[in-house]
């Protein structure tokens, strides 16, 4: 039995720029992804894996390189979601830890719960030990700053999706959310649904203009396409992205099935994207 | 064209005891939202007052009968959404504000966000003028206290749903959570598609143990299975309420759908619901 691997780096892309360094970044780290299938590492571990990579990279707009909120605090949001056992954790709101996919985990790990927010996910994280950004402003790097370039986006989110040897599909997204967003704002990446999903039948994790994915429910009705009506995964996946574009919102996202298949469709400029499976394909794009 | 409403005051109800103070007050509720209704109301302007008054009445875990968190905090969730123009606000784990079915409508009314949390919550509650709980200890009587009765489930949440004689359909939903959870944590009643939702199809309020529905999409699931299953309402409801109970969760819902049929399955041993319509239909129960 193969294994598929699908990576984002957020749909914020604007063809004003180029992206050489992400997409040679995103090749690097696709190959690391693809050892990891290759030695039976599971799906969960392996986009956990991808998306702490993503955050620490410093070049989307999540961990090192997330924006600021409109009160010049760094707000973090991420999910994890284990399709094999159906279980979640995600933070939101979380200020003060380097490794939002590593507090997420923790949650899902460590608590009865899915979502913490705030003050008492950074408690917990506390507790937990992770790590810590103790000085905020010399850590944090914002991959996009104020309309560096006129126009261009100003979110982004990562994300990973997997099915590993075992059939076993895990999906896990991480943001900086929204530049100049409002103190507290949660988007559609920490909510299980919304922007990250994974069951039996579907891994997904979603980026762009967080809350038509949340009207939207988009990565919950990619599932929910495929079981109640019989579509395939790269159909399901564009009608529920068609249906949060006609809410008014952009983005694209990343999926994989159980069979192994995988999509990657984006309505918006470009979306950062990485495909490998154990069949040979490898791809890196950030344009269509 | 007829209306119909449904509310409900948690799925955590004992036989242990009885709810004749509950059931009496959600008659009386019943009764001013069906005024509401025949006189031309918007389904959204209802199930906001019905949630409002079923926080300020102190007999269900959510509001003034709130239970606090394991820090002896008390943090509130809600969310609404519009099912007509498809909006939706909520606030997740906000401290010191009275009437959290508000802050959500004015997340929904007053930003471009879906969802905002902790500090940043209350910061913007602050903004808009709501009312503030000056003294915590004062205010809140915890409508479960611990173990009261052995057995009897420390969780509960109310909501509301409604098509409004125009045709318009509207979901509502508000917790206190559940007793000792943990700082920060965020059930599914503030989590569009997973406690809460509206569209043109369905509107949907959840309540009772949130991590399960928030694992199972409950409420977009039961849309959903309408859209691509052709399933009716009441077979969405109890599918997608099995579904949840399959992963190990109790609870209940509360939903209506474009044709004004309601429905208000549980899984747990009895849901505080009320159902009115405009053909008549007028009932309040606890139990079976």
């Amino acid at each position: 039995m193969g294994w598929s691997l699908a990576v984002h780096g957020g749909a914020g892309p604007s063809k004003h720029r180029t992206y050489e360094a992400e997409e040679a970044h995103m090749t690097a780290l696709l190959e690391r992804g693809a050892d990891m299938l290759d030695d039976g590492a599971s799906a969960l571990d392996v986009v956990t894996a991808m998306v702490r990579e993503l955050e620490e990279s410093g070049q989307h707009v999540d961990g090192k390189g997330a924006s600021a909120n409109s009160e010049g605090v760094y707000e973090l949001d991420a999910a994890v979601m284990d399709g094999a056992a159906r279980r979640a954790g995600a933070v939101a709101a979380l200020v003060g830890f380097r490794a939002p996919i590593l507090a997420a985990r923790a949650v899902m790990e460590k608590t009865p719960h899915v979502l913490l927010a705030g003050q008492g996910a950074a408690a917990f994280c506390g507790r937990q030990g992770l790590e810590q950004v103790p000085d905020p402003a010399a850590y944090y790097t914002p991959a996009v700053k104020k309309a560096l370039v006129q126009g261009e986006l100003a979110h982004g989110t990562v994300g990973a999706v997997a099915r590993d040897a075992s059939g076993r599909l895990a999906a896990a997204t991480s943001t900086g959310g929204l530049l100049n967003k409002l103190a507290g704002r949660v988007g559609d990446a920490p909510l299980i649904g919304s922007g990250t999903w994974a069951d039996e039948r579907v891994a997904v994790s979603c980026t762009g203009q967080g809350e038509f994915f949340i009207r939207a429910a988009v990565a919950a009705d990619i599932s929910a396409r495929m079981r109640y009506g019989g579509q395939t995964l790269h159909a399901a996946a564009a009608g529920a992205l068609a249906d949060m574009e006609a809410q008014g919102g952009d983005g694209g996202l990343i999926a994989v099935d159980a069979a192994g298949n995988v999509t990657a469709p984006f309505v918006s400029e470009g979306m950062k994207r990485g495909i490998a499976t154990s069949a040979g394909r490898f791809e890196v794009k950030t344009f269509r």
